[in-house]
């Protein structure tokens, strides 16, 4: 149901290690790892959906609008984050040197068909 | 000082709003905003050096190296934060519809030159 989408999301992105839709409470949905990919994406998950949930309640006070997307770039690990609705978001793990144009695309693109599915 | 520096970010980065140099206590050490940018820099950087603490503990949790650099897009305000030190980060407010890559590339371009004047 939602595996096509993750596994396209993390093969079509050069250095893609891993795909995540995950509820704002930490509950991952359904996931897709990269062989070899190394990365725990459940427990990236869960550190980020929290915050996640403190950049949610910073834009509230700042009054900037709605959050729709999210990246970090560690030495490591990039994590970009799509957030779908109110109780769900699409993150996808990349190596340091991934391609980060093409996942944020590939976020956009799988984006809108994950929020079909989720309703 | 830092002041050349920031103006350059903002003004050369197409729909650049605010420029922000600050330690991750949330202490501003300098700040250029364009003129009708209508956002209080100061505001936006105290709210984020708190969530970038917390991401700091999460990626140390998660093992996956430093935090270089942090990207929210929210409906009506783009900040992109990039870390200069254990203590100070730079950080980039633009419009929804502003020039993002040329704002990182930018924040990269500064950040050595902003490193060189902190030590």
């Amino acid at each position: 149901m939602f595996q096509e989408n993750l596994k396209r999301l993390v093969t079509d992105t050069e250095g893609g290690i891993a795909g995540l839709l995950m509820g704002f409470d930490g509950i991952a949905v359904d996931s897709y790892s990269a062989p070899n990919g190394g990365v725990d994406i459940n427990t990236v998950g869960m550190e980020f959906s929290f915050i996640l949930g403190q950049i949610r309640k910073a834009t509230e006070i700042l009054e900037v609008g709605g959050v729709n997307e999210v990246a970090i770039r560690c030495e490591n690990l990039t994590i970009m984050i799509r957030v779908l609705s109110k109780e769900y978001f699409l993150a996808l793990a990349l190596k340091p040197d991934g391609n980060f144009g093409k996942g944020r695309y590939l976020l956009r693109v799988v984006a809108p068909k994950m929020q079909g599915e989720l309703t």
